[in-house]
């Protein structure tokens, strides 16, 4: 399970993504468009390509880690007729619509390929935290998830190659979300000298993760539809009390932009008939058509 | 420490209260503007008070969780005269001026005063989950605590009575954040039908619990100042990235509503020569003046 591997992009996570591969044994190959880039890998044993070419015919294993979906297209397309037989894992960020043209590109050259949306920061790979969403080919996956396991933990989520990066970008939506909550939250409590360690971890931690748990009961509704009555708190009551929190805001001298959309969608669902329900009734009312 | 207690108030949550003080074998008195509500609270041997003055003259501790601040002083006022040398736990729904006004004017009348924020929904009053903030009184609250922990866990935020409404309103508005970013990821992932509860068993919830570990080291960010080269993912990343959560959002036939004004506050923190700092650089920008 040691294969060889090419890493293409040595940006923060490409060169992250490198080390990981060199520490659990691969004799890994890297290209960047600038020469020289991360020198603490030549220590681990890397291999530096000068082209892009020699880079991909280094190994059957070509991880592709750059800026964007042009990035990728304009460093991969003079190379195309190298890839036949060989799997393209693409690392970097982008939408779904990007990962299926790519996909598509790709099996046109005759080369297996795996969309991956990576949920770490840069120091957590190679480590036991976050995790990296594949999709596309099952052949390439099920062939290299041992190897790729050195980088965080695999986890395949379906043959259309967009897939990674739809599940990949709803969670960083998710997460931006709560991010954004917790930034109005401590911008409120530090208007009266409220420490913000204090509130964090007696306070905002403890509720959050509470709150997490209504996050299942959310998406059951949203799959099978309300039972009645099993709103704990509905949307007509959340609306009005809504009040409060935008005025306390102001009061307070915080600008409640950050929960004015999220006003106008409860408001929204009450006045299309929602009131009664809890806020997963909210869901299909962003979805346009 | 079975003090006998008034509720003024039978909505969803006053209703819970008197329940969870019956339950705890308190003498409970209740009163609502409508009379009858709640029939259940009979066969636990609530007394019913036809009056508000009735009502406050049968305990020293009153509590009350009416709709709104307006009904809390319209109620009150009648029988201000009868308010000397009791203790008033306002667990109505207000904002932090709205609790010091009423703390106030309690002040004038010889009571103590509670100000209270119940961050559980009716169902979780009695039970094991959930807490009640209070702000106001030290004497009220060390005397009351042990009455007051029939009905969820009481936390003392301190003496300035606004603080606990404070501290509530800045959970509230974590929880719709977290709300509204869930929501968000879930009209994104419903629109390849891509499970709701797989989603959000397999990946949702695990990866919110793994980025709420970040939040400490954002309010101590804010508290203490940013170590140098400490953020994982700086701001000009983190604005540049998000640019594909709203094409991917657009391109998926979901409106983008909810994550524009999370955009909006990174880019001016870029602007502003925040790009190297962590999102803890954010917060006070919500600030005005």
């Amino acid at each position: 399970m040691t294969n060889s591997v090419t890493v293409l992009g040595l940006g923060a996570m490409g060169t992250a993504l490198a080390r990981a591969f060199l520490a659990a044994g691969h004799p890994t190959t890297v290209w960047n468009r600038t020469p020289g880039r991360s020198p603490e890998l030549d220590e681990l044993g890397v291999r530096r390509a000068t082209t892009v070419g020699d880079a991909v015919t280094s190994s059957r294993l070509v991880v592709v880690c750059l800026l964007d979906d042009d990035s990728v297209r304009t460093t991969l397309e003079p190379i195309a007729s190298e890839l036949a037989g060989r799997t393209l894992v693409n690392l970097t960020n982008g939408t779904p619509l990007q990962a299926r043209r790519t996909a598509d590109w790709a099996a046109q050259q005759g080369a297996e390929y795996l969309d991956g949306g990576i949920m770490a920061v840069p120091a957590m790979i190679g480590g036991p935290d976050g995790f990296v969403l594949y999709s596309g080919s099952p052949v390439a996956f099920e062939r290299y998830e041992g190897d790729l396991a050195a980088l965080a933990r695999p986890q395949y989520v379906g043959g259309d190659a967009g897939l990674a990066a739809l599940n990949d970008l709803a969670l960083l939506s998710a997460m931006y979300g709560m991010f954004a909550g917790a930034v109005h939250a401590l911008a409120l409590t530090s208007t009266e000298k409220i420490p913000p360690t204090k509130f964090t971890n007696e306070l905002l931690v403890p509720w959050l993760t509470a709150m997490l748990c209504s996050l299942p009961a959310m998406a059951d509704e949203l799959e099978n539809g309300a039972e009645p009555g099993s709103a704990g708190s509905n949307l007509a009551m959340q609306a009005a009390g809504f009040g409060n929190l935008i005025d306390a805001s102001t009061d307070q001298g915080v600008d409640p932009a950050l929960l004015l959309p999220v006003r106008a969608l409860l408001d929204r669902a009450v006045a299309e008939g929602h009131g009664d329900r809890d806020i997963a009734a909210a869901i299909p009312l962003l979805r346009k058509g």
